[in-house]
């Protein structure tokens, strides 16, 4: 019998105004001729999952638990202003987790090849423990690359690439990164050292500014100082950063999106030999990639009118930068996924252990901090 | 002496951390060959004028005047922590007025025919009883047009039809502008009736709806009634706006443009047939074209990841339309400069009102309400 049921992480948001997490089980079926069939290994809880996982309305203070191992069922209070939002899924349990990796059990005949192999999914579902797909969506890994290895090899590594693609896109030499301390930001300082690309990094502790720093950061700007500004505006002035990636769009009070458009302003002008009445003529632009700090975004408008801020997210971002060069991204990931895109995590987790109440409590607020990876097939 | 002799308003900020208005006098030049020499009978004060004339950084309150008529100077302080910003006018003297009409009164060998013409001008220094341009940079207004009639045919006319470029070429199909009630609104709601585009016009009293109704507006939202945010929706639905051009930044306690972008994703929803967790997939856009309200604009986050806010200029806008579209749409002001731009002014003054205390705390926060006109021959 259990070689034929796979469990997986279920979200329902109900019609009484709350949202409940729960574990449950689904036949595995047998791959189809194009098909593989995965044992999941491991899968993260990145930012990106909570907004389906915990909706961006649950109130995370209202957590209570019903039942035990398999049978438990946690339930949260939705904000009930925004119920109205949680309208499209009501009633619908859906399946969560975005990216994974594990080992190819079984396999279509046009797939036999990718038996035993190591793969990266973003699949969807992926808190689940067996998943089956089409052949061409797996990321092969190389020869001697584990699941827990493979596990980020799609959102923190394509969306720091894309950075980099956007930057070039959008005619920017220079990026500026909020949060900069996390998987992503670190991933961000290697590729950024490794092609050159001047890179000023923003975190708000002392220890982050050390670690980057070990990583081979040049600039490291820390909120926490005094002397953040002064220290914003030098690396702009060095780096000529004209485009910034925030994590939060809340961060520093609601400020920071704003403090670094004001930076690039002063840094512009630095250099600016005649008086503009509207502000440097030089875009700045911010773009907002986590949404996960709800907190109002304030907008101290000191930088003229040639700025923009606007949300950012990878998938259109991908469809600019076409398949191709998506095809690279992710070879390029598999190549590098030990050095490169390496990810760590606070700890491993199972699927009761993802419904605890207290483990709930702190991954909801992962934005810039501790990371868990999920194993389905831990006990 | 009198035929020879200029007269001018000029704009100084001083190293001591004032800025001082006042009247100078040039001699009037005799114009090339391919020059016109126009005697400057009208130009407004329009908002994006203060920033020159004003600078952003003056503290309005602390207005006093030395001296009176071509003698006067008018002083007021620029707000320390600003001082900085200030550094690339310091102590140069500076011309101020963008745009005004007035009578060719001399021409050079290739531009008699324009003598006697009525014609209006983008050319900066327009606070100037007489200005000698190149004969190209006129716009040539049919006969028994005036130039008070002529005054305003640049800044607001173009503006209002690079609103309906910027939408068109950013593949929206409708629009939302707020100060609505405003010279360039009314402009805005004639170009979009007669265009047949849809367009929601947000204003903040009763008597601007009606001001706009009896224009022909169909949708006229007021951020003073209690069921703004809904009726807002509901104009949104009906009209499929997703780009909106904000004249202040900071309007209702500066949350309008959020506002927008929250009415514009609820509008997006309403449609929407599956979830997503990071919001609707429609693009919405909000550009801050007016920098006058100097108050911080708050956006709280309610509209998914797929959204832009920016600052707006029109020069940079005309770059982008390109030579041959903004040559038909001036030959399109020049034609239509009584009926769809016509402007209205709340009073005509001279140069020595101009440097009135009282007149400039007026027109200082003319944003959304009286529009002065400058006669500068008025004595």
């Amino acid at each position: 019998m259990s070689d034929k049921i796979s469990k997986e992480i279920r979200s329902l948001v109900t019609n009484d105004g709350n949202i409940e997490l729960s574990i449950k089980t689904a036949e595995i079926p047998t791959p189809g001729a194009d098909e593989v069939l995965i044992k999941v290994e491991a899968a993260p809880i990145n930012p990106s999952d909570l907004g389906l996982l915990l909706s961006f309305a649950a109130d995370i203070s209202s957590i209570s638990t019903s039942g035990s191992g398999n049978e438990t069922t946690t339930t949260m209070k939705i904000h009930p202003a925004l119920m109205n939002a949680m309208k499209p899924r009501l009633d619908q349990s859906m399946q969560v987790g975005n990216e994974g990796a594990g080992v190819v059990v079984d396999a279509g005949e046009n797939a036999k090849e990718l038996i035993g192999k190591t793969v990266g999914l973003a699949g969807g579902a992926m808190y689940s423990q067996y998943r089956c797909v089409p052949a061409a969506s797996c990321l092969v890994m190389d020869e001697g690359t584990l699941p827990s290895e493979a596990a980020s090899s799609f959102v923190n590594p394509l969306t720091a690439l894309s950075f980099i693609e956007t930057m070039k896109m959008e005619n920017h030499t220079a990026l500026v990164h909020t949060a900069a301390a996390s998987n992503l930001g670190q991933m961000l300082v290697k590729i950024c050292k490794g092609d050159g690309i001047p890179l000023v990094n923003i975190v708000r502790k002392s220890e982050h500014v050390e670690l980057l720093k070990e990583l081979g950061a040049e600039y490291v700007c820390n909120t926490s100082d005094e002397s953040f500004m002064d220290d914003l505006v030098a690396a702009l002035v060095a780096t000529g950063a004209t485009l910034g990636f925030d994590a939060t769009g809340g961060g520093n009070n609601g400020e920071l999106p704003s403090q670094i458009l004001a930076a690039m302003e002063i840094a512009a002008n630095k250099t600016a030999k005649e008086y503009s009445r509207y502000g440097s003529d030089t875009y700045k632009q911010v773009y907002i990639y986590g949404g996960l700090d709800q907190s109002p975004t304030i907008l101290k408008r000191s930088y003229g009118m040639s700025w923009g801020l606007g949300g950012w997210l990878l998938t259109p971002m991908i469809g600019r930068i076409g398949m191709e060069k998506f095809g690279q991204m992710r070879m390029r990931v598999a190549k590098e996924i030990k050095t490169t895109f390496a990810s760590s995590y606070a700890k491993e987790i199972s699927f009761e252990e993802m419904l605890e109440p207290a483990i709930i409590q702190s991954y909801a607020k992962q934005a810039t901090g501790e990371k868990y990876l999920v194993n389905p097939h831990k006990e």
